[in-house]
């Protein structure tokens, strides 16, 4: 087997892989929405009916009082081979399509265009999960020797993976594996293929503000009732300081600086200052001052406010005090903050500056899982970068991603495996944003790691 | 004529009464939206059509190049005694309806129940003008002599007056008149009438901030991009010292104190803190601290946060840097502040603070009007503390409203002529809200005192 294998199956296959891929696609697996259930459901029952006839025993489960019943998928194979047994982790769940009116196709209706597939989830994780299995596929076909493989596919990584950590312990002894794959990351900027060597975790929830117990206006009670707008601005900017530093108290005493060697790797494989500009549109201006792009990015934790709604926010205006305010928080953590401790931080803080004449409510909390990073000498990734060393002659780089796939944290624990985990993704793919694509030559891209790795790991 | 002439009127016409005034409301007359220039011009063509039986000549008008030419309806009536002549202010223009799911009748379709009739614009101002001119209407038909009066109706107020700030120095001739009545206030917490000896001016603007040219994954891009939801949120928090008072320099530098005959008069007739509480749902807790709420709300500037949006706001998370953040403020203005000065202090101030990798703009401004305060010894306030006291056994109170009606500014500027502000909102009409309401009570008190006022201004 080589390197043109899975290219030559999805080029054979092309319409039966397209449809496999577009039928999850077309499904709005909104994970966190009770209205979507119907949904998560099809989407288990599509991917057992898909694994099956490849040899996989497959199981559709749920845990009870855990919040949504948003299925799990767990499958299993007995390998050809003794080699490695291996854990492969994706999720079929997606981000809301919001805002709709910024899609130049509609979000479930996966559109071709110019090599490039366009839905909600083309990309992550449904493009590169489905790339993964399509590969398996390729070598079951063929008679290719696979070694062990099992598969857990969840549908809440987007919004705390509570059913899969529910399950977790009671499957450990059916999770145990050499090697946990997933390939939910991307590659580095320059299109070199990435194995990423830290992932930083992740924690959110909502804050209300709530003050009159209807909108008031605001000639007549401006300056008598407390203006929730106002008061929320005031509480969100109190997370930092002016230099862009947090301000709570606790939250980051205990970060890890990167080593000379991680920072090195790091950077070799960071943006410019005008590649970042020219892809995101501004400045990486954001975070802390005096630390540089790749700390801040891979190394370092942040709280970012993901939204803010208050009041009238139609054409011309309408001068109101708003009766109540939202906003959502999302924190990245990096090793040694300890989630609980980060959470409770920030609660505190907020907490101890609800504005005068306010309540203040926290809601929809997950206090999500740890960052980590891995030693880079281990030997599945010495075997990683060879296999990937075949796919572009430049080799592969090292990458610390600021994003977080928090259940990676909880798997690795259960599973006693070592997280491999390198994806295709590229910036132009705009996952978590409108039009969200995936280029056909990054699904085989995926496939070909798939058929190479799993080969590799079979030995 | 006395006190039940005007009540007697509506209880033998009470159905065509309603039927005008509820055709009025059934009008999406918000000015500021362009898709609603339609039901703008129907709204003139209406009053028109009620005026003209009544002797009066009606004229509509608009204004080139002043933004949408919402049109103005100027009546006038020669009096059958040549005592005061009178100009009235209305308008028919209403705040837009959002949020709409709060509302529990629809609210372009008006309805009655338990003796209120809810709809946007019941009160502000559809339903307080045409009390007065029903009450006009009664008295013509009732052959009782009248002064001259003059009739301005805008479709503006809420945004701006633009087109009748326009016509009014061209108008300038025809708009001399000695009072200029408007029924847009309310009466004090007690429900005793209310003299309005003073309106707070307003200005507004929406800011907007740019960073990023899409939504970004607040993993990938967490620390290095910068976040517009909390740069807003600084920019936003830079308005007010920790104390609540205003920070912007040179926005409030000359605030003219209330007398304390003023100060006295005001404080009569504000509510308590618990009726505060009742009404409103939480503590008059806003404002500047160490100052009571009657100078704050009454007597000093204010700069509010009208409303803020930015990012995500749907159920549960999503982990984005937002795009842009966007802001609706508007500013209270008291005597001696001059609305270009203050409007240039708080976009100075702005423009100063626009956080790292941004992009400010302001758009939709309106610099609006100044605030005015009156002489409380007037000779036409004498007499209609004796018209109110015959209306009320308790007598009128005179009142601040931190509320502005900005033409009013320029149209006693205009006219020569001395304002008289009796309205008869409550609280509970919830004007600029949802589930807006207006009694059949008010309504006719509104009735009677346009017929009592014009009787004793004729002579």
């Amino acid at each position: 087997m080589d390197g043109t294998f899975a290219r030559a199956y999805f080029d054979a296959n092309r319409d039966a892989v397209l449809e496999e891929w577009f039928t999850l696609l077309k499904l709005p697996t909104m994970g966190a929405d009770p209205r979507r259930l119907g949904d998560c459901a099809r989407a288990a029952a599509g991917l057992k009916h898909f694994l099956r006839p490849l040899g996989f025993e497959v199981e559709i489960m749920t845990a009870e009082g855990a919040g949504l019943p948003v299925p799990v998928v767990f499958a299993e194979r007995q390998g050809e081979r003794t080699g490695m047994t291996v854990l492969f982790y994706g999720h079929y769940d997606v981000q809301p399509e919001d805002p709709l009116t910024e899609w130049q196709t509609p979000p479930f209706e996966p559109t071709l265009a110019d090599g490039r597939v366009y839905a909600r989830g083309a990309q992550d994780n449904k493009g590169q999960m489905m790339g993964f299995l399509m590969g398996v596929r390729a070598m079951v076909e063929a008679g290719e020797p696979l070694p062990t493989l099992k598969v857990v596919v969840e549908g809440q990584e987007e919004s705390g993976s509570e059913v899969l950590s529910a399950l977790a312990h009671a499957l450990a002894p059916r999770l145990q594996a050499d090697v946990l794959m997933a390939c939910d990351t991307s590659c580095g900027p320059d299109g070199r293929p990435a194995i990423v060597a830290g992932l930083r975790g992740v924690q959110h929830f909502t804050v209300t503000l709530e003050g009159p117990s209807h909108d008031l206006h605001s000639g007549v009670h401006g300056g008598v009732a407390p203006n929730p707008a106002q008061g929320m601005a005031r509480l969100l900017a109190s997370l930092h300081n002016a230099d862009g530093s947090i301000a709570v108290k606790g939250f980051a005493d205990l970060v890890e600086p990167p080593t000379a060697e991680e920072h090195e790797r790091a950077s070799a494989s960071a943006s410019s200052e005008e590649q970042y500009r020219a892809e995101v549109g501004c400045p990486p201006a954001g975070g802390a001052q005096g630390e540089d792009a790749v700390t801040r990015g891979s190394f370092q934790p942040t709280i970012e406010i993901n939204g803010i709604h208050s009041g009238y926010g139609g054409p011309g205006s309408k001068t109101v005090i708003p009766a109540a305010a939202v906003a959502k928080l999302s924190m990245r953590l990096v090793p040694r903050q300890v989630p609980s401790e980060t959470f409770a931080a920030v609660k505190k803080h907020l907490e101890a500056r609800c504005p005068r004449g306010m309540r203040l409510t926290l809601s929809d909390a997950c206090r999500g899982a740890p960052g980590f990073r891995l030693p880079l000498a281990s030997p599945v990734f010495r075997l990683a970068a060879d296999v990937l060393g075949q796919m572009d002659g430049r080799g592969a780089v090292f990458r610390w991603e600021g994003a977080s796939i928090p259940v990676i944290a909880t798997l690795r624990h259960i599973s006693g495996a070592a997280p491999l985990l390198v994806g295709f993704g590229r910036e132009e793919d705009k996952i978590h944003c409108p039009n969200e694509s995936f280029g056909l030559d990054q699904f085989t891209q995926v496939m070909t790691w798939a058929s190479l790795m799993l080969s590799a790991l079979a030995e």
